[in-house]
């Protein structure tokens, strides 16, 4: 660690900062104290951030490659110090059907959703468990329930991070890490998806602020009743 | 309204105050400024519990008698106001297999988880959805989610109880209403459950502070971002 | 028993005998070679059908009324034998939000759908668990799954009716009883539903021919390899 | 084709046969006169069985290499005719907590059981859905359903081809194809199997026999009625 003050902050680790939940996540647990790593495959977004927020630092990186994952978070251990939260943030929705996905697509789903969970969640635990405290938080989607017929690569892929979920709950809780799913049912209200949707009003969206919300009262929760997956779905939303 | 004072402060509804999850309900919703009714059968922990509490009034009551609810409603609209959050605590478990549990047994499971539900969500919905605002929220159990041999009274009304809730939310969360669904994954402690397991830590039990917290923050969900069912157990549970 | 040739017969009492399901289970297990009990709260039509099918009785009962299905199930052992199946196909729909079903109506779907499954439950176990086999099969919809805003009454019945058949199969498979639920997720075709939708094809229909084929088979499954829950949903069916 | 005989079979192709339900698969459609086709990475076993078994053929093939599967089920079609049923019976388990698995082992699992499922799906769905008609089946375990501790590698991989297969099904059923999931609950009595669990009586496993009675019912299944999941599980199974 290079500075004394970092030390004294617990470390959230954003993997997967877009401009909707990601951004969100770093700049409320930012907000709360923590220092916060930004990490994402271009470098723009994520330094723009941290030059914005205290105590952040952006470390580019593929989730979906192992090597790099594994340099990066030696990298934030060494230079933010141990891990108190993981939010698994990575992986965008690939759409369509089973004739009309590439396998390239189907399997980079499965990659980014859940090998990458797979490879982040193993650098924290060590350090989690010999602490017996921490959070690891995955984001899921409507998707991560049930797959139709135009989610053949996308439902694959958050149904197996929905079980991988489930396994390290149930193999981490006990030693004192708080693993859940946050599942997201409906549309993120970013910029991009906002031009998507021109017509729709601000009730037609889920408010990246308010997942956040969600996220850091995880972190809160008594031992005594924990959740493993919340949902958040906007009031008006037809489920 | 017999006051001004009581009426600048919004009304919460526990039907079902026992010494667990009920009082603990009704100490944390006191404790944030609401006005809080106090429903049971029996008056004797309901006054006392009342008389310790700013605002709070016992109201004598049997869930499961549509008349007394009505009534018992009636009155706290015209003493303490209009009901901002309904908590529905009421319902004990009844166990024994199919062939061992009675008629009775069986239908007053019934009649206390999901009628007693049916009639006290009834009261409040008008004022709810006149005002677009307001939370009901019904307390749940693991038996919720399925029936086992020795829950053969329990879990049927719990289901039936779970798929009401889901039945309303889907009704009023259009409407500004929210309704939610704690899933109760474990032994509660208060004073009779830890007495019942001697021999067990704290740590394996729920405890009704953390679970009136979880309510509380259901009350103040980012109507964006809403949960449905959330679940309360303890980080050491098998499930 | 008051002849010899029906005691060579497997009893299977089919509750709730209407034109559509109901019927078809009586004429495929009558084709199979059972006795057959018709159970309905109007006498007509099961006397009619009794006439028709070779060794099959017709007991007026009310479903829900247990003295009455005591009564009943009490001839039927006389006169036809030791129930070898059991379908519980008691119980229409009641359609409605929490705000416009009535009081009477929420009872009496629970009271037909899950009440009445008690109680003949009870009545063939004994004999069932003895002998260490037999069959109870009950059949559910789509809303024992999940409430919707408009089976506020339906849905809370059909999903107490699956926990309890959840309940009921756990303690009676052990003792080489199979209890299984089929899950109609579609408009069964019966004389009156084909006239409420005049303009669907055949395929927008499930034909209670093929749920009485789906029943059948349920008696034959080698013990190795139950089934608890089936589905039986038409093959353009959205789901 | 390269006979006439074999066009008048209807054509079942068993990826993944194995001494237990893979084998029983090919014996039963057999029986029922299809011609098999039966895949498995090393050709011994499928070759004497291809022996034994009328119309049956041996295609050695790696369910996890979509080269070798569109070179095998090329062949197939050439050989014997489009395919009428596909069974997906390959992936092993593969047992260890987040800790313990390797990437390997992770990302073997997910190959196997999803990937391989994708790619043999694609095969064989142009000619189905042109004739509008055919039937996929997927052999699933416990681990389709959740995922547990000791089973990190496993569960993802089942998990992403159940919601592979209901994408599947969501995106055939209209077409006419029946897509089917056979979650086996239970350990099935294969000769490696029950030398694993020698002090277990027969009533502990799920008999193969009884499995590829329920994937030949599942092919025969009226339309109007068709199932998804279904469950293979032995009656003194606990769940």
């Amino acid at each position: 660690m290079n500075s004394d003050s970092e030390a004294q902050h617990p470390v959230c680790v954003v993997v997967g900062v877009g401009p909707g939940n990601g951004e969100a996540f770093a700049r409320r647990f930012a907000l709360e104290g923590y220092a916060v790593a930004l990490l994402a495959r271009r470098p723009a977004r994520i330094e723009a951030l941290a030059a914005e927020l205290p105590l952040a630092r952006a470390y580019p990186c593929d989730a979906a490659d192992a090597a790099s994952v594994e340099t990066v978070f030696a990298k934030i251990e060494a230079e933010q110090g141990p891990v108190d939260t993981l939010i698994y943030n990575a992986g965008s929705g690939v759409w369509g059907d089973v004739e009309s996905v590439s396998a390239e697509a189907f399997e980079a789903a499965w990659r980014i959703n859940t090998f990458g969970l797979f490879v982040a969640a193993r650098q924290v635990i060590p350090a989690m468990t010999a602490r017996g405290r921490g959070s690891i938080i995955v984001v899921g989607a409507t998707a991560s329930l049930r797959g139709v017929a135009g989610t053949a690569a996308f439902a694959q892929a958050k149904a197996a991070q929905r079980a991988l979920a489930q396994s390290l709950a149930r193999h981490l809780w006990p030693k004192g890490v708080h693993v859940s799913l946050i599942i997201i049912d409906g549309v993120v209200g970013g910029p991009q998806t906002r031009a998507s949707f021109p017509d729709r009003s601000e009730d037609f969206f889920v408010r990246p602020e308010a997942v956040a919300d969600i996220a850091l009262s995880l972190t809160r929760h008594d031992r005594s009743a924990w959740s493993f997956e919340v949902e958040a779905r906007p009031f008006g939303e037809k489920w």
